[in-house]
This record gives C-alpha cells, sequence and structure tokens, in this order.
C-alpha cells in the first residue's frame, strides 16, 4: 500500500518529522496547525531533515511533495489516504481534534495518533463515524530518520486498518512493530520511563550529574542498543551458556535494591522457559560465538563511523576511539606514548 | 600512569575481556582463575579482541603483552601494580579473594574489581593491610571495546587511589567516569535493571516478545544513544526551548502510570533548575540546531556503518537503511516501487 495524498493535524517537533519524512518520500502532504510559527517551524525541521536525507542519498533525492497550509482540519483531511495526528498529549484535545478529523477524513483513509502513551481506546472513543480506522502510530525524534514506529490498536480497531498502517509506514522506510496488547505507554516508552524515573533519582541524590550520566550511557550499553536490544545482548552475556544461563545468573538480583522499580515479576521456571525460548526463536540460528562477532563488527563499525564525525575529531566513542588508536599506532611503531 | 605488569583474578567472560585489553595494549598478564576451561576461554575472547583491534588498527598493533597463568592469587598478584578482580557476585567470595589479594600485592598496587554492584565499602572490610588501594572499576560487555568503566571508591578508598585507577583506566582506552557517592549498583546498572525489570513485565504480560522489544530498542533510543545521553537527547526533544521545556512538558508524565517504577522524586522547581542547570553545562556551548544537526550527522553516520556490515547486506536498521535508500534512489530515478 502507497499513499499519494497525506495530511499532518499538527506541526511541532513531531509533527514536522512526519511532514519532512513524507515530502522527502515524494508524497503531498496537507497540515494544519494553529500556532501562526507553524510554517516557520516546519521549514526549519525540513532544511534539517533535506540535509540529513543528502547524506543517505547523495546521488540524488526524489522529487519532493507539496506542502499546504490548511486553514481547518476538515480542509487538511479531505482527501488525504493517511493522516497522522501529532497534537499535545492532552485527552480531551486529542478527543477534539480525533472527532474532527474522523467527520471529515475519507472513510477508507487511515488515522495514525502519534500519542506517546495514550491508549488508542481511549481515543477512539471520541470518533463517531469510523472509529476502527484509528491506530496509534507512535515514532521517535528525530522522525525523519529513526525507524521505529509502535503501532497499536484499541478495542474498536480493525485488524485491516493495523495492516494498513504496518504497510504506509514500512512504504516511508520505517520500521512498524506491533504491540501485542494496548497499555499505557506501550513499549518504547514503558522502558524509557522507567529508566528516566531512575535517573532522576540519580541526579537528585547527587550520585552523578547530567554530564555523567549521559556519558555512562553512550560510552557502553547505549552502543551496544543501536545494534541489538537487551535480550540478545544479554544472550551473549550468558556466554556458551546462552540466556538460560544469564537467567540463572542475574535472576537473584532482582532480589536487590538496584533500582527504585521493586515491584517485579515472580523470577520462576516459567519466566525462564518463556524468555530462553523467545530467545531462542529470534537468536537460535547463530551461535554466541557467532553474535559476538557481528556485536564486535557492528561496534567497531560504529565508533570508527562517529570517529569521522565532526570534521574528522569524532564525537564520543568516536572520538576517544581516535585516541586510542592513534596511540596503538605508536605503541606498535615502538615510540613511547 | 602507565603500567608494565597487570594481574587478573576471574576469566570469565569479564575477566577474559580485561585481560584482552590489556594484553593487546602490550602489557604483561597474570591470571589466576580455578577453572580447568580457563586457557581455552581466554583463547577464545583473545581471538574475538584480535579479530576487533584488527579492524580497528589495520595498519598493525602493538606486540601483545604476555599471558602467565599463575596457580595462586599470591603468584599471579606478586608483582603487579595493578591488579583487576572479576569473580562471581557472591560478597563471600570477594572478600575471601580480596584478602588474599590484598596479603600479597605489592603495597603500591591499584586494585580494581569488577562487581556490577556491590559497594566498595563492603568489600574492602576483608582487606587488612591496604584497603585505601580497592576502587570499583566497573566495565561493560564487550570489556575490550566499551571503553565505559564506572570508577567508585569505597569509604576506605584514598583519594589518591581514584586518581591512579582513572589514570590506569584512561591509558588503556577506556573512558573512566567516576561515581559522586557509593551506592548499589552505580549508575549504569541502576539504570539497566530499572529497564530490565519493566521489560520482564512486559514479556510476561504478552505485551510483546523478546524479538519485538528489542527491535523497539535497537531502531529507536538506541541509536540515539550511542552518540547522546538521555538527557542531550531530552534537551534537543525540547525544542528551541530546551530542557526547561521538556521538563515542564513531562513532568507530569511522573504522576501517570507509564512504568511499573512508581517511587518517584517531587517534581519541583528545585529539580527542574538543577537538571536545567546540569545540562545548560552540559550542553549549553551549542544551539538547539546545533546539537540537532551534530544527531543527525551521527545517526546517519552510524546507520550507513551497520548498512555496511554483513557483506554489505547490513545489520538492523543498516539493513533497512540500505532499502530505503535504494527505494528513495528508484523513486528519484523516476521509476515505480
Amino acid at each position: 500500500m502507497t499513499i499519494h495524498k497525506a495530511a499532518a493535524v499538527g506541526g511541532g517537533v513531531i509533527g514536522a518529522g512526519w511532514v519532512a519524512r513524507l515530502l522527502l518520500n515524494g508524497i503531498d502532504v496537507s497540515i494544519f496547525d494553529p500556532d501562526p510559527q507553524a510554517a516557520r517551524k516546519v521549514d526549519e525541521v525540513m532544511q534539517g531533515a533535506r540535509r540529513a536525507y543528502r547524506q543517505m542519498c547523495p546521488e540524488g533525492l526524489p522529487r519532493e511533495g507539496t506542502l499546504t497550509f490548511a486553514k481547518t482540519i476538515a480542509e487538511a483531511v479531505a482527501d488525504a489516504g493517511f493522516i497522522q495526528e501529532s497534537v499535545p498529549e492532552r485527552l480531551e484535545l486529542k478527543h477534539k481534534v480525533l472527532a474532527e478529523i474522523d467527520a471529515h477524513a475519507p472513510a477508507h483513509a487511515v488515522i495514525g495518533s502519534s500519542t506517546s502513551g495514550i491508549k488508542p481506546s481511549d481515543m477512539q472513543s471520541a470518533m463517531k463515524k469510523h472509529p476502527e480506522r484509528l491506530v496509534v502510530g507512535h515514532p521517535f525524534n528525530p522522525v525523519y530518520l529513526l525507524p521505529l514506529v509502535e503501532v497499536v490498536g484499541g478495542e474498536a480497531t480493525a485488524r485491516d486498518t493495523i495492516e494498513k498502517a504496518r504497510e504506509i509506514y514500512a512504504s516511508i522506510g520505517m520500521k512498524p512493530v506491533v504491540v501485542r496488547k494496548e497499555i499505557e505507554a506501550f513499549v518504547g516508552d514503558r522502558l524509557l520511563e522507567a529508566m528516566w524515573r531512575e535517573a532522576l533519582w540519580l541526579i537528585k541524590d547527587g550520585i552523578c550529574t547530567v554530564e555523567e550520566l549521559d556519558d555512562i550511557m553512550r560510552y557502553s550499553f547505549g552502543l551496544r542498543w543501536a545494534q541489538m536490544g537487551m535480550f540478545q545482548v544479554y544472550r551473549i552475556a550468558g556466554g556458551e551458556a546462552g540466556m538460560r544461563h544469564f537467567m540463572a545468573q542475574f535472576g537473584p538480583c532482582l532480589e536487590w535494591p538496584w533500582t527504585k522499580l521493586t515491584d517485579v515479576p515472580e523470577f520462576n521456571d516459567e519466566l525462564v522457559d518463556l524468555i530462553a525460548g523467545q530467545s531462542d526463536e529470534q537468536s537460535g540460528k547463530w551461535s554466541i560465538r557467532e553474535l559476538e562477532q557481528i556485536r564486535d563488527d557492528n561496534l567497531v563499525a560504529m565508533m570508527q563511523a562517529l570517529g569521522r564525525q565532526n570534521d574528522g575529531k569524532g564525537w564520543g566513542a568516536g572520538e576517544l576511539l581516535n585516541d586510542y588508536t592513534a596511540r596503538l599506532a605508536k605503541l606498535a611503531s615502538g615510540q613511547k606514548v
């Protein structure tokens, strides 16, 4: 399923990111945003997105879609096959906006909401005509670059809508992951919010500063998670014995005061079997040794890529890698370091 | 401060990773590990590390240090300037091993413990001679590649030991971050454990599978965190108004059922000032627009680097980027997609 005409309702950081991704895919977009500064803000995001896409596609980009600023939601959505709503996270505002989209959008249109955490069922109750065409399509900033979109259906969402949404998002270069049950904050923001709350404690209690905490992330597990998620990473950490060994080794930590999150699932055979089984499905096709090599190759390549940034001076772990390899080269040539 | 002779006590995944990093820096290492398979296991890690370092330094590597297997801890540490302990996470075992290291190590040696979460004060109580030379030096797997090491002192740790440890770790290409107050699990594992516990709920409750959860991480915030930590990322998300705006916008989420971590710090002006002030110190030298460009350049470069992996087929977000740019190229040349 490809789309030719899309509508965006809301043009903040997220809404403008959607507009940029759509336009750069050659899709015409009609946008509604009551902010008098909307045109300027969207244009600034577009400039950043164009810059990034030129790096991604140095041989040339498709002709951009046309952007039209509509005066009303009705006008914006009138002939759109796909509509993405990205207004602020207040339920009564979502209700008002979605009711209006629902009243004026073509019956076949797919309506995605960018909400970070509101359940689709709680939003589609405001849609009187076709609530079945609403899904949550939760993206990550910057929307024009990060591929993930969490697709979540509500009680009234049609199965066909989920399928169409998945195809639409994939057709503009994204990675749709359909969340199996709707809960507040879905999966991504559940994980992010747990870590964010823990981080606030660490700062408030003076354990570290925000810069130290950021460094602790980006020189370690951040690099791991850019290429493998936590379960695949921990499977490798289990060594030759894999996920089951990892679980057995770190299961007891759940009893320890290692986080403010103290409401933990019971650590029993059933949980270990569930996770080890799913881990086998995910990664069983590789040996631990193969996974280690894939991980290492990825880490080296990403750090080297970061090392070429900032006019060759490097950024973060890449800047450190430049210093490190320069030091190793000196040692290799017999110089004192 | 550089070291010429180091000792490793414990040669599991973490201990062997330390050995590999040290040897590849040309440092001689004496290791003690009672596991009869230790030599084979360390050798396998060395093979992986050599492979990675050859990619990092295609022009050649320093002459490797010599590895010696000692029969006792006393023998391993006898003439080492730096000793890294990486035995399993049981306090009574740590006590036993550290007491023995303490009894036989040179008085000037720096002793680092790889513990993921035990407070150094709780460990150094077992050291009768020189507890002041113990620090936690908590690394991340794979130790030979990931730069971060959390340096944590205990009640008896000398200020000078912290400084020496920082220099030693930096001299072997690492990024030491000194944690300001000792708490269980320090900073990295506090964050990791909060997210891990939330993840276990998501799997147990059937919201997603481990593969879906991993994909949700590695196609979104994992990529962000490989180059900027959460605070710098959120500063950008605040848009032109920065960190203060972000905090005001997402502060109320702390009251929402967005995670099982419900014990949250009070969200007040003091907390906002603390975080916004530290964020200014960290990132105030760049405008939001500059930070966006740095972030975007990093993201594109890392995804492209991942796109060249796996014999050019790509891995994760890199494989997806290859498909995406191929699709955009077709569109650009006027072909149907």
